[in-house]
C-alpha cells in the first residue's frame, strides 16, 4: 500500500484521490477543534469554504439547531458563535448540535479531499484513533497537510510523521512518497517534543501573539481524544 | 534578513518576491544542466515554459546560434536539439550559443521568480558559489524548489537546506520560515550522502528508470562547478 503526503491542500489537487483513504491534518487548529467538537458530542460538524457558505448552510440547517465557527486571520469571524479555540467547543456549546465550520486552512483541505473514498480528520490529539483506522482499512492513504496560506507548516507535517510512523512498522510493505518520507523523518528527530515544535512554528508563533498560548498547549496533546471525524456526504460524524 | 523556502514553484507564487534575491532550485536536472552550460560557455539559457515558447524563440534568435534543449517526462522533446542531460552541454555542443530550453519544472520556477530583483540558478553543483552571492548580496532572500509536478522533492529540499546552512552561520541574524528550516534539519540528517539522497527519492528513482543513472551521479557532486548563472531579461547568463 501506498502513503502520499501533500504538504498543503494545494498541493493534493495534484493527487489521485479515488480509491483512497484521506487523512486531513490542520493541527494548529481546525482539525483539533473538529475531533473535539465531535467529542463533546457534536451531531456534525459541516466544513464550509467560506464565511458567507457558512451563513447559508446555516439557514439550511438552523431549525436543527446550527452553529456557526471558524475563523479569518485567527480570529472569530463577525456575528459567528464560536472561533476556532477547541475550548469553545465544549459538550454544553456544541453537544446535540449542528456545527457550521469555515477556517483559512483547514476546512478547505476537506474541499481538497472531496474525490477519496473515505475522509477522515486527524490530529494530534487522535493520532492513535486515526492510526487504528488507517490500519483496519487497509488500503491506499492520501495524507493531506492544510498547511498555512498555501505554505508547508511543521506543525501539520509532524502530526503527519506521526501518524504514518504508526502505520508503517518494520516488514509492512508501505509505500511513501516523498513528502511522507520527509514527515516521518521530522518527526522521528523530534518525538516526545510536540509542544516546542507546535509552539515554535509560524503557525504557532503567530497563535502566542493573538494570546491563543492554551489553543496551542492543547492542540499539542496527543493520544487525548478517542474519536474519528469522518466525512459523511458534506457532514464530518462520528465514526 | 529573512530566508523563505517554498517547497515547490506553486507555492512560490504566494510568496512576496519583490526585494528579494530568489534561488531557483531543480536538481534533477533543469538547474544542474543550465549550470553546466553556462559553465560550458553558452552565452546564455533562455528558460521558456513549453515547447512551442521554446521553438518561437528559437525562431527570434536562431541567427545568433540559438539550440533547443529541454525534457517532457524525463525525455528529448521532439525536434530539439538535446534534452535536460547536463552531459549533453558540453563546450563543443553549446560554446558561445544560446540555448533555449524548457522542462516540467525548472524552467517554469523561473517564471514563477521574475518579480525578484535578482534570480539566480542553484544546483549542488555550485552551492559554494552561490552561498557566496547570498552572503556579498545581504538582502532578503526567497529559494524557489522547482518540486515535481506541483510535489514537494527531496533532492531539491537537500539542496535548499545545503546552501542555506552555508549562510546561516551561528550568530548571524537569518530568520527562517517553516519550510527553510526543514530544508536545514533534512540536510543536516543527511549531510554527505548527497548521492544516495538523488538516487533514493521519487525523481531519481525515476531517471534511474529511465537510463540516465550518470545524471543522478553527475548533479550529486557539490562545489564542482563555480558558475552562477543570473537572470538578466529574459535570459540566464554568466554572473
Amino acid at each position: 500500500m501506498n502513503v502520499d503526503l501533500s504538504a498543503t491542500w494545494q498541493e493534493a489537487s495534484r493527487v489521485t484521490l479515488r480509491g483512497r483513504i484521506a487523512v486531513v491534518i490542520d493541527v494548529l487548529r481546525a482539525t483539533s477543534t473538529i475531533v473535539t467538537a465531535i467529542q463533546s458530542g457534536a451531531r456534525e460538524v459541516i466544513p464550509v469554504e467560506t464565511p458567507e457558505d457558512a451563513r447559508l448552510a446555516a439557514q439550511k440547517t438552523g431549525a436543527y439547531g446550527a452553529v456557526l465557527g471558524g475563523e479569518r486571520g485567527g480570529l472569530k469571524i463577525e456575528g459567528f458563535d464560536f472561533g476556532n479555540s477547541p475550548y469553545e467547543y465544549t459538550p454544553h456549546s456544541v453537544g446535540g448540535k449542528a456545527v457550521i465550520m469555515t477556517t483559512t486552512n483547514g476546512t478547505r483541505a476537506f474541499a481538497a479531499a472531496r474525490e477519496a473514498d473515505i475522509t477522515v480528520a486527524a490530529a494530534l490529539l487522535n493520532i492513535g484513533s486515526v492510526a487504528n483506522v488507517l490500519l483496519h482499512e487497509g488500503r491506499d492513504v492520501a495524507v493531506i497537510c492544510a498547511g498555512t496560506e498555501g505554505r508547508v507548516s511543521l506543525d501539520d507535517l509532524y502530526c503527519a510523521g506521526a501518524l504514518i510512523e504508526r502505520i508503517v512498522t518494520p516488514g509492512s510493505d508501505w509505500v511513501l512518497n516523498d513528502g511522507a518520507k520527509l514527515a516521518v523523518h521530522w518527526y522521528g528527530s523530534n518525538t516526545g517534543t510536540s509542544f516546542d515544535v507546535l509552539a515554535s512554528c509560524a503557525h504557532g508563533r503567530r497563535l502566542a501573539e493573538l494570546g491563543f498560548h492554551r489553543d496551542v498547549e492543547y492542540c499539542s496533546g496527543m493520544d487525548t481524544v478517542t474519536e474519528v471525524p469522518v466525512l459523511k456526504g458534506r457532514s464530518l460524524v462520528s465514526r
